[in-house]
């Protein structure tokens, strides 16, 4: 079988080609390639896969409000002036009915919107398994193929895409701020596990103390063996720009530590592997929507509710069908 | 290809029959099989599909602190004393990693913990995609079957599982309240969607008359024809019992509409079919696991790691592998 149809290769080569030279018009297209599920996404990838791999990719997460798109901006600026070609994934949840991105956030980055070694994106987060978009680490790889040093994502952090982002991200920065109430606090124990470093924004606020002290016994409550990471909590104020060299000389120590550890290569394997068999599942769940066109699902859950047929021995049949 | 196995049958058809009779210890004990996807769930779920089907099943979903819990316990108290049977599953978010609960408020239920004719499950949602346990609508169907008149299935609304519960329920209850800032109020466009009744809960505080109002002004900004339903929005004061006659009302009010418009057999239809996809998808990726064992996944993301070989290609080995 084939998945994605050998059209328009020439076409995809120099869209690959042109994104290498930092035409950012090649690289939008691509992303459009990937976001669209364009049937020449596995030329895509193909073109892209050799060239791919040397980005930092750093995900930043934290609840609404925290002051992510502050800090991700003041990133930006603090790469760019390093001399590096930064990417920025924006992952905006949406609504799964409309697709309609709900926040619009991104005054604020509009001041690297003329910089040309600044590719910025937002995505939404489409689909009703997890929140983030399945395109996401596709994106990502063509911001890293077209030669950016660091891609950026940032994800709203609500229920499980924490967890998302830190699978995609070789770094994952979790985002709290003072007065965010329970919904962070409940969120704690999640982002615990979730985060490489932390950043505590809004320093200047109130209570931004309280935060910091909860953090640190909080870290110094996992068990760690000598040869582990020890997640740095960072005081930032980013709509000043305060903290953002400290918060860039973490992610670099991290960095670091991830190559001597072997961690990258895990982390990388990993997210490859999650990306194979993401691609395998949704070519077979393609299968099943063929089969929903024939009307057997539906045939088989009507079934199931008139109590003639159990779900287990109605999904064998499908697997079956499919396979 | 056999999906389960048909050990134990006699015991399952017992547990079944005592369940069917209101034993709630067997009631208890057939969601632990589902929790822990017992080799016995084919067996319980071919014992419960003849039984099941006659439930109301509410889903009640909202932000951290809108008051879930109290409403849910006020909503069991209103259709007990309508004598009706009642079964609670109130799905926590956990640290996926941990497998831990990180909300433990179930206090207020605890007036109901001694009532025979309740029946209250803490579930966690595991499981890095989805927010909602995919045992959940099995663990409905068990209480269904065991003579339940109504199913509350209470959770946390963010990021996606408020459309996963929408998904699960006959008719969702949205609960909103004043002075939940931004999030909420960014939440909102997808709430819309997902809602048949919303509650605008602490209805006395401060702002529930702003959050009422703009409740208004988006629901009627919806698009309908003329025997679609059309939204309630009912205000509660839930600790004090208020507005929950009304709230039931409107409930019940939907569940006529969903019986007169065929929307319930297509809701119940779709839920069933997801179900018997999910049963489907989970077995091939149990194969694909068989795959990770021999370690056949990571040998091809080393080598799309080294730029051999695209995503899509190594996908299609999979693919080719399972089926």
């Amino acid at each position: 079988m084939t998945l994605g149809s050998p059209t328009a290769v020439s076409s995809v080569d120099a869209l690959v080609e042109h994104a290498r030279a930092g035409d950012p018009r090649a690289v939008a297209r691509l992303i459009s390639l990937v976001e669209n599920h364009s049937p020449q996404l596995r030329e895509v990838m193909a073109g892209l896969v050799p060239h791919a791999g040397s980005a930092a990719v750093v995900g930043i997460t934290g609840s609404p409000g925290v002051g992510k798109s502050t800090t991700t901006s003041a990133l930006v600026a603090a790469f760019r002036a390093q001399g590096k070609r930064v990417g920025v994934l924006a992952v905006d949840p949406s609504s799964p009915f409309t697709g309609g991105a709900l926040l619009g956030d991104r005054v604020r980055m509009q001041e690297h919107a003329t910089d040309g070694e600044v590719y910025i994106r937002s995505m939404a987060a489409r689909g009703h398994l997890g929140g983030l978009s399945a395109a996401t680490p596709q994106a990502a790889r063509v911001l890293d193929a077209a030669g950016c040093d660091v891609v950026l994502i940032e994800t709203v952090g609500v229920g499980q895409s924490e967890v998302e982002v830190a699978a995609l991200a070789d770094t994952t920065i979790v985002l709290m701020a003072p007065g965010m109430g329970d919904g962070v606090q409940a969120a704690k124990a999640g982002i615990l596990e979730v985060g490489d470093v932390f950043a505590v924004n809004k320093a200047d606020h109130d209570g931004a103390d309280h935060v910091i002290r909860d953090l640190k016994a909080m870290t110094r409550m996992v068990e760690r063996d000598p040869g582990d990471w020890r997640q740095p909590i960072v005081a930032t104020v980013a709509s000043r720009g305060e903290g953002i060299d400290e918060l860039v000389e973490s992610v670099d120590k991290h960095r670091a530590w991830l190559v001597d550890s072997g961690e990258l290569e895990r982390r990388r394997r990993r997210r490859v592997r999650d990306e194979i068999e993401a691609i395998a599942l949704g070519a077979l769940r393609e299968r099943f929507a063929d089969l929903h066109g024939d009307d057997r699902l539906d045939m088989l859950a009507a079934r199931v509710l008139l109590g003639e047929v159990d779900p287990y021995s109605a999904a064998e049949e499908v697997v079956a069908a499919v396979s």
